[in-house]
């Protein structure tokens, strides 16, 4: 309640940021959604029903699949969507002057009370070709909503099926950390790609706003400039043991004397050790003794910061604390892992304590694919992975391509015929179904027209494959195990009828799906193509829609 | 005033979302920069001075500069900085269960009066290490601004530099679209990019919000999806003459006449052209008859979308009215202009419509370095350019990678001496100058201690260029014709000091730098790389403190 108060309070700071909105806000669109609206209305054609899909082409980074997501974001779109006056205002003042007022008056009684969307769940897997989101109502009000529902699908779907490929290349025991917020594209591609990193199979975020807002576990350690601010000239200070019993002791006098025994057992002058480096270790250690943690490299890993480390972590010891872990952030990491572990086995074993082994190792500095997949190698002491720029920028492919079309209007299949085969488009409003073998891997989606009977488990199907080079493709027969509808009606006339899972949930349907999908379709180098068909009646229509056109329509 | 009153009476609005701030929130940070403050508090150093400077270590793409952006949005951050009730509830959720509640108002009651920002202004043109903004203030307050800082300059330059490159490879001639909001990451992805692509040198946004936001100009045309959804069987429509005299005419019936004229004149039968098209074409023009656009390649661009145009156009034409623009979207762009052209001089001629001639010709389509090198080739016809994905994604490098390093704190310079070179740091408060040629090129960007006299143009100057590889640097001599110091006072003690200039006018001050910087560093590939150097007293500092940490500090 009290936050509630506090947040309420907030909203009505007189200093609020009319910029802070972006992402609720109606105009984010492209100005040709306003100029089409404009040209339907003057046709009388803004309520048409009409029907529009969302779908990309071809799955990212050369994987078999990708990861829906994004619709959370999208439900909350649509429900909050409506053009304040002072968006209709900006908008005339942007269209031609003599524009007939009646029209900005229908744009300022829009909101999505006609509209309604069908949608496969946040974490599914998805293929190219079958909608991540079926779009219907009003033909004026769905154009405009086609720059936000992409620009919410297209990158969270994107940034979720990267973090998968970074999961599957991990394996399941290495934690993983998103740390992207400063390389993002500004505030929200921040806030989006810690939300769908962790969809997408992440353990946690550095990003706070997103565990506050999304609720994504945060985690973090400490930086360079923290360590470098201190010289070792700074006041010692005291600390209660864990047992609460006992007096304060100086945790700085404890770490010199520590110190000492390190060095020696290490091989090292006492000198050696950086003194402001080991000061910023124990103001550490006193803001955090249940959870101390080092930064090992900020002047030389194995003469400065692992003995510094473990001078403080044996201090804490002895007042009953157990440090939990050590970050190494330049050089070679998977080396530098393995040697700091030894350097904690005989450590552990030197001065008898036994925890000291398993004390946990994070590793991060520009880590892509490629580096990942050394650092997940067997035997590698690392632990915990942090990656930031390759995860929420997703260079090996920035950007998704879904892509938004119109397939039916006053009832009426439509499609785009273009001269480029890949552009072209499948007409009608459709069902998809997911069909499974008996041992309950996914082996195709199957497209067909809404009004068809769904195809029944058991019975032999014959259906038209997709051919992604648009050249001709012959028909095949299969009888599905088991089968699934891939959409859930998620908004019907304005109201949501389904809530969206949490996150948790849908990154662990996410990590369930991909369990089931063969490993042949699965591996992220040349995996073999997961197929989607047409039902005999969709192929059916398209060819006819083909030859009326060709015909001269 | 209306419009104040709606903003005002939205901000009220009770269903607002708390989740749509991002862009202002200060918990859009890194937990790690959260510990650290705990940790800096428990120390007793929270309010001691610091002095972080932002800055990148290799301009982006391989080019030889990058513009600086992003300062706007810095200072709407820090002028608004504050950690609300709800905020201060959430950090104390994720912080150890016994953390010393003083710690918790010490942050509620934190704010940027005691922050000071000298900056280089938005636009100009920046180098590797020369910080683009210099931050003092409180040691624990400096820390949280770290990872919202970083967020805010590095896309926003690394996006204006992309768009620079761009403009450079276009010349100054061929107008230049951003219509890249779907393929950002997230609404504020989007904004950031439309906003400052226009500063790198694009002409205009598709993104309406950056419209009324931004002021960025925006532009847009029409969809496959608006021709597809017509069928040809819609109501006619008048339209009444451009000089308002007469009565209107039918411009449906208008258009067929026209058709097969000039279907004739290209060449092909009237029944060719996809009746739909037409209709669409005919719904655009009613509704922008000053301003009407053609989208060519619906079905087939030579055999449908270019005469429907024409038919249109000349039945415009006829009531007084000029075509402004058709649009390209798929197959061989510069080709395709060509032969558009062709017709349109054929046919201005034929019709004897001079100035059908020049109606402007945009293409678009997944348009890269590459392809615009060819579309802005001598004697293209191309008139305007959408980009989007390559753009806003900067796919030749995602992210920039500025970093924010600790220089000095109470007053004593500080720097990071990792063993991994190019991770050092330049320590110390400082100053920065730009160094002219005689014929006013700028030719090295000199770093020197702030306490330091400013160089004097026309005096000599032994300086030490910077070595990116880490490598040994020797000294050389200069005389700079003139010069200028790069950082100005933009935020002194939490007030703005002066103004940011308006998105226009850095868009001005980034073209006209880059018309100084010679060709041999404005090459985009390969280029000579740009000189940065140390002072004197900075490479002693230097040198000084390399010694000192080498001794066992």
């Amino acid at each position: 309640m009290e936050r509630q108060q506090a947040e309420r309070e907030w909203e009505r700071d007189p200093e609020r940021d009319p910029e802070a909105e972006a992402a609720t806000r109606a105009l984010l669109t492209d100005f040709y959604q306003i100029t089409m609206a404009l040209a339907y209305w003057q046709a009388g054609r803004a309520r048409e029903p009409a029907e529009f899909e969302l779908f990309f082409r071809r799955c990212p980074f050369g994987s078999s699949f990708a990861l829906a997501a994004g619709l959370r974001d999208c439900m909350r779109f649509l429900r909050t969507f409506r053009l304040h006056p002072a968006d209709v205002k900006y908008l005339a003042s942007v269209l031609p002057p003599g524009t007939d007022p009646a029209f900005f008056e229908h744009l300022q009684g829009l909101d999505c009370s006609g509209v309604t969307v069908r949608a496969q769940p946040e974490g599914s897997l998805a293929f190219a070709h079958v909608p991540l989101l079926c779009v219907s109502g009003p033909l004026l009000l769905l154009q405009l909503l086609e720059t936000p529902l992409l620009c919410l699908i297209n990158y969270a779907s994107l940034v979720a099926t990267n973090a998968a490929r970074l999961r599957l290349i991990a394996g399941p025991e290495k934690r993983l950390l998103e740390m992207g917020l400063r390389r993002a594209q500004g505030p929200d591609g921040g806030l989006t790609a810690s939300t769908y990193c962790y969809l997408g199979g992440f353990d946690s975020s550095s990003n706070v706003l997103a565990g506050q807002l999304r609720g994504v576990p945060v985690a973090g350690t400490l930086a360079h400039s923290f360590v470098t601010s201190f010289s070792g000239s700074e006041q010692p200070q005291m600390l209660t043991p864990a047992s609460g019993q006992g007096p304060p002791r100086n945790l700085s006098t404890l770490t010199e004397s520590w110190l000492g025994k390190v060095c020696e057992c290490l091989g090292l002058q006492a000198e050696e050790p950086h003194p402001g480096e080991r000061a910023a270790f124990v103001a550490y250690a006193l803001a955090f003794p249940q959870a101390f943690q080092g930064l090992l490299d900020s002047y030389s890993v194995m003469r400065s910061g692992l003995p510094n480390f473990l001078a403080v972590a044996l201090a804490l010891a002895e007042l009953g604390y157990r440090a939990v872990g050590v970050r190494l952030d330049s050089g070679d990491l998977l080396q530098q892992a393995q040697e700091v572990r030894s350097v904690f086995r005989n450590c552990a074993s030197h001065f008898q304590v036994p925890w000291l082994e398993a004390v946990s190792i994070a590793v991060s500095n520009n880590i892509d694919e490629e580096v990942l997949t050394r650092l997940a190698q067997k035997g590698s002491e690392v632990n915990l992975i942090g990656i930031g720029t390759s995860v929420v920028t997703c260079p090996l492919q920035p950007s998704l391509g879904c892509v938004y079309k119109l397939v039916s209007v006053r009832g009426q299949p439509c499609r785009k015929l273009t001269e480029d085969s890949e552009k072209q488009t499948l007409p009608g409003s459709k069902a998809a179904y997911r069909l499974y073998s008996p041992e309950g891997a996914p082996v195709l989606d199957l497209l067909q027209l809404e009004e068809e009977p769904p195809p029944q488990t058991g019975q032999e199907l014959r259906v038209w494959p997709l051919d992604v080079s648009g050249g001709d493709c012959r028909s095949l027969t299969l009888t599905p195990a088991s089968l699934e509808p891939l959409h859930r009606l998620y908004f019907h006339l304005g109201q949501m009828c389904e809530p969206i899972p949490s996150l948790a949930e849908s990154r662990a349907l996410a990590q369930k799906s991909l369990s089931y999908l063969s490993s042949s379709h699965k591996r992220l180098e040349n995996p073999e193509p997961y197929q989607v068909a047409l039902s005999e009646k969709l192929h059916a229509l398209l060819e006819s829609l083909a030859q009326s056109s060709q015909e001269g329509s």
